[in-house]
């Protein structure tokens, strides 16, 4: 951890990349289940001294009639691209209200242990109807009740992942003292969402805790974030627009006690790089030819909780319908970035699209162009740094690592060499002390059963 | 897979191996989180052309101040041996009882993808109040609710790996056409414990199925896996106990329709070897010498459900206690098996400590007598192959793979080199045919939300 305040990067994998056809673009277009391509975008990242690989997460199927989207579970893909690499962060994406706490704190935490320090956790809540249909066929909980849960759910993995001190575990040979159980507590977490005894059954991982990232620019997630997290994931289209929620989410942090410091906040953006801007023009207007317009306009509108014949290709969006009515919160926040985008340059539904709607700053440029653009951001904190997003993987990464990498490497704001093992390290984050360090409660529960469990196998 | 009949062998790691002080002859006796260490293990399973690597599992801490136990999440360590081992098959512990089904089958089936089709769950349902106590604080369910679960589950689970059909993914760059939604299906199941939609958010997994694999010895666990598994993991400490046992159950695989040789009975094994008898015993003696004696007593009255002070070392077992009054589920399986044994060979409670008791069937002797009891067994049909305990890994385990491998070779029981490249065809099984194959139903849900999946990372 240098003085100087340095750039991170992460590479935001998404399906085969973000463009919708990309895939149409690829030697293998099954890549989506073959370990060789994950394999090479994270070596790819890790040449290019990136932060880390951040998978996103759906938990149901959706459009795979027109394309991939992530597949394989993130925790999984991350303990392969782990044996993979040896300095590139494993940022995975996990949902509070579709998961245990317990099994998730023992899944980062084991693949903490697994890649020598090198994960985080990803919290999102999933606010979406298909996942629930595959959870128990009810409706997702709603958004107050989903963020509840979220902020227990976190407390509790948190505790676990605090649950064995660093030197719990002993393993002296000579005395056979395994573990100490002093050292080793029982969280006796007892909430409105959980109940949890405690403790994890793996020691401390690594990092003490893995890092733990929270997604989303609802109120509700950015309270969340500025309370808890250690980097925050958004989607930020305008640079007055992001160095304002710059300021308000540190300064929220900085209320809670927090180093401002210790608590990053990442846009997403989406280069399409050439080396002329007519290159990279030409780049992008390839894969769109490939596109199937009609699916676009159908997802789109699914998006915005309309149906297709509301929308017209060359007409602006219909503001009437999107600003009326009640909205579940499912897709508001999608809306209301929607519109504020397409208001602000006055555009058309085939214009939105062209601009991946309501996800990230999409920058079409050079090396030079893209590179100003983020030290701009940079410097002016409307950023400390960037999920890049590619068009299509590798050949979208591989151009930014090759040559937008140097220029930001020779403006000195981004590292030459990886200067620590861990995610922490790479993001400037200290390592937490247990929560429970010092205290005296004994907690081992080493007689109630042991070799019962032997016999379960 | 040839036509004659061959001895199937896994290797089961339970913490650093069986022996509970193996630990304390660990040049790492921290191995538990040690990557290397599980390597090892599973370069040295695959060096000796065995079956598969077989993690147990538990979802609570118990013990800690004496031993090790598994502590990483099975299927994260998996795939990290996935990476480091071209054949063998890895065998995942996980509960039906703490975990969602769809989570549970895109784990498994990521993992299978990564391997290139070397997965097998081994579906236990988790009789232990610890771990419930990690899961909302309740007790476990009873074990009638716990089976009518687990039966219930593993239908799902089986539905959503069948939810895609094999040739689903197309991935045609010219026409665009990623999946075809009339080989992607619905599962729409609605039960009493789970309702679940599908299909799976992952294409189907190079064995179809991952392996399906039981453990566990009472009736409703029995009952189960005839039904439903592709091998059921028994502890038997009898020749005639375990034909009878084998018998029963492949019978009763007969009676759901199966094909009995699709069906691997796998009792454990625990052999401890030496070059002589004395030196096996030797081995025996020196670990058993670095046990904690109150400590293995307390953990076996536990199991037991009985107070330390009603167990002394050198008395029978207190039958009367455990013969009288109701008992919980929850240890009454061991406490069959560890009566049974002790009644039948009149053993004090110190020399059933020794024998590892209620749990896999010790074989302390050379590589020629391990190997002839193996072959009894196989040709004498109480065992289609085993589970291989080891005292302590690697040590244990190379010593099987050095000198017990070559003689079942010799004896024409056991594979010279691996014949596929799945665990399917190293268990002879066959590859299921997806049961959606042919249906027409279309339940492409692309048009509800994709873009707003993009927004939320």
């Amino acid at each position: 951890m240098s003085a100087a305040r340095t750039l991170h990067l992460n590479t935001n994998v998404t399906g085969t990349g973000r463009h919708p056809a990309g895939w149409r673009t690829l030697d293998n277009p099954k890549s989506i289940i073959d370990l060789a391509f994950f394999t090479k975008i994270a070596q790819t990242a890790e040449r290019g001294k990136l932060d880390a690989v951040f998978l996103s997460d759906a938990l149901a199927l959706r459009g795979h009639a027109h394309g991939p989207a992530q597949s394989l579970e993130p925790t999984v893909l991350l303990t392969a691209l782990a044996a993979v690499t040896r300095h590139v962060g494993l940022i995975g994406t996990a949902s509070t209200t579709f998961n245990d706490p317990y099994n998730l704190a023992r899944r980062f935490a084991s693949v903490d242990h697994l890649s020598a320090g090198r994960v985080a956790w990803n919290a999102v809540t999933t606010y979406d109807t298909d996942a629930a249909g595959n959870f128990g066929g009810g409706a997702a909980l709603d958004k107050t009740a989903r963020y509840e849960r979220a902020a227990e759910f976190v407390d509790v993995v948190q505790k676990l992942w605090d649950s064995w001190e660093d030197d719990a575990l002993i393993a002296d040979r000579t005395s056979g003292r395994y573990a100490d159980p002093t050292r080793v507590h029982a969280i006796a977490h007892d909430g409105p969402h959980f109940q949890v005894r405690g403790p994890l059954n793996l020691p401390r991982s690594p990092q003490g805790r893995p890092v733990l990232v929270q997604a989303g620019g609802s109120e509700a997630g950015v309270a969340l974030a500025a309370r808890h997290a250690d980097a925050v994931f958004t989607a930020q289209t305008t640079f007055d627009g992001a160095q304002a929620f710059y300021r308000d989410i540190k300064a929220r942090a900085v209320g809670h006690g927090r180093n401002p410091d210790h608590f990053l906040i990442l846009p997403g953006l989406y280069p399409v790089i050439g080396g002329t801007l007519g290159e990279a023009r030409q780049r992008k207007a390839e894969m769109d030819a490939l596109l199937d317009r009609s699916a676009e306009l159908a997802k789109f509108a699914g998006a915005l909780g309309v149906t297709s014949d509301a929308l017209q290709l060359d007409a602006p969006l219909p503001y009437d319908l999107l600003d009326s009515g009640t909205r579940s919160d499912v897709s508001s926040g999608f809306i209301r970035s929607t519109v504020l985008l397409a208001r602000s340059e006055n555009l058309t539904v085939r214009e939105l699209l062209d601009r991946n709607p309501g996800a990230h700053r999409m920058l079409v440029g050079t090396p030079e162009t893209i590179a100003d653009d983020i030290e701009r951001w940079f410097a002016g904190r409307a950023a400390d740094g960037f999920n890049l997003n590619a068009d299509v993987f590798p050949s979208g990464l591989a151009a930014f690592v090759d040559h937008v990498v140097p220029l930001l490497q020779r403006k000195g704001i981004f590292r030459r060499e990886y200067e620590g093992t861990t995610l922490r390290e790479h993001y400037g984050l200290p390592r937490p002390t247990s929560r429970y360090a010092g205290r005296a409660d004994v907690t081992d529960t080493a007689t109630s059963g042991a070799l019962a469990s032997h016999v379960a196998i």
